[in-house]
């Protein structure tokens, strides 16, 4: 089943240990996009400034995703300026320039009316609502959030909360939202905001899920915490995106089955680090533009081989 | 076959968010014994003082542990203060009385000679390379160290580290030693230093194997990084000695089997995680000292579940 995804267009200035680059096509909605791409077909609602051209637009077309839903305004694309140092953990952001992105209004194209997953990647929660009520079909929503909105438009949060099958955030996010340090206490509070399921990211140490009491995913009780591995990487190259690629791999799997069962939900995770260890191995979105469905399912594979107890041998 | 620790006995008085106690007893040889003592027969070389009382040593005979390496010295037993706050993640050191652990001495007890299995806890490289070169029957060293050693006295634990089947450090400690900020070129350093293979101890977030080229364990080839999880815990009591609990079970098991392989290796990992999950449930060694075989096997499996793609249900 197709994914409508509604987030950030944007261009990215990136410093790594690994070398810089200067406007790179980025942002959560295409990362989440080009990642969710290999599972299924990917619809975007997103707007772009006079500065996105047919070359950017290709990114999208060429992995049939459905652009219908990037609205083209006058002025400049969103630009994101930012660096890392150290493990590569944790991004520095040194600019950010919203221009059209800051008079953002989604507008939800005919043709995406009958959706039925919906992903609301890091936007205002406003947004995030608006775009959940007006999309009447839609069956499971899945979400992200930041420590912006966390921590200063926190109503509004709360209400996109209720709405969510499955809430995407890392420690430092869920530990600011729930106020608690230990990260099982803080995936309680979380829960009982609303999100049937929670799947916090830990970087390089991979994911846990948490699930909340309302049944869910197709399981008549509450399953039991999930943690999936990350891959070790020697060249972490440009984390830029990681957490969205996980996002992509994660909902494009699930959107992708027939049913909902906690083995799927697993598969999920695996795929979301699957696709967020490729997408650090080049700057940008370059890896994720050209991986094969082929590596895609050796590299799960690889995941299950380092974290399962029976080796391969 | 039986496990030979040499290392600290202590007491600790600890503060965390969940109370405090005081000298209870501790040490990083007392809590790996008490882990171990579940797989294995287990051995302790180490020095108490005066203050160590028949109660102290039932601590270790109750569970089987040969103490007859417990040298009785005059003055006090060494003593450590600590507390933790937030995730709970590191201790910060209020106090560190060595006393008698000062001049300590490894002797070797004649009924100690034929020990195959021998575990290095963290104590001066000096004495580790000593307690070694005295073990003319062993078959597998397995040893541990701290930012103190690696910092002041590289040239000795240089010298420890090509002894090594495995090493066991945390994620600071093998960025410290390798001077990498990246863990797979971090661990491939560490491992180039000697140490057949290297065990990486991520805290809440489980651990990774890594191998080097010389062929181990049991395999023709280098096998692939192994990652194993961590129980996500509501409640973190105290994690003093979480580490030498996760070496104890890790080791026991080693030791307990047959034959060495990449599934014995991964089983290992697994049962080091158990053991460091139930020591951080109560202060100081309390659960160590109750928890059964039945719970340990119980919760190896729950190990299982959280990360295994087919679940149990």
């Amino acid at each position: 089943m197709a994914i409508l995804v509604v987030g950030s267009v944007a261009f990215d200035s990136i410093e790594t240990p690994h070398g810089k680059v200067d406007h790179c096509l980025g942002g959560a909605a295409t990362h989440f996009a080009l990642a969710a791409s290999y599972f299924t077909d990917v619809r975007v609602i997103a707007v772009v400034g006079e500065d996105f051209l047919p070359e950017h637009e290709a990114v999208f077309t060429r992995r049939g995703i459905d652009t219908r839903g990037i609205e083209r305004a006058a002025g400049k694309t969103f630009h994101w300026t930012g660096s890392y140092a150290g493990t590569l953990n944790e991004a520095q952001t040194l600019g950010t320039d919203l221009n059209v992105f800051e008079r953002f209004e989604p507008k939800i194209p005919e043709a995406y009316q009958d959706t039925e997953f919906l992903f609301l990647a890091n936007i205002d929660p406003v947004l995030q609502a608006r775009v959940r009520s007006h999309m009447p079909k839609v069956r499971m929503v899945c979400g992200d959030t930041m420590n912006y909105w966390i921590k200063d438009h926190t109503a509004n949060l709360k209400k996109v909360l209720r709405e969510l099958d499955v809430l995407l955030i890392n420690d430092g996010e869920a530990r600011m939202l729930s106020g608690e340090q230990n990260s099982v206490r803080a995936a309680e509070k979380v829960l009982a905001m609303g999100p049937k399921s929670l799947v916090v990211k830990h970087g390089e140490y991979g994911a846990t899920a948490f699930f909340g009491n309302r049944a869910f995913p197709g399981s008549a009780t509450t399953p039991r915490p999930f943690r999936a591995p990350a891959l070790p990487l020697a060249d972490v190259v440009d984390p830029t995106g990681a957490g969205d690629s996980f996002a992509g791999g994660f909902y494009g799997y699930l959107a992708s089955q027939p049913e909902m069962t906690p083995a799927v939900f697993r598969k999920a995770m695996f795929y979301g680090g699957v696709m967020g260890s490729f997408a650090v191995e080049r700057f940008g979105t370059e890896r994720l533009q050209s991986v094969t469905r082929d590596e895609i399912d050796t590299r799960f594979e690889l995941f299950r081989e380092i974290s399962h107890l029976d080796p391969a041998v």
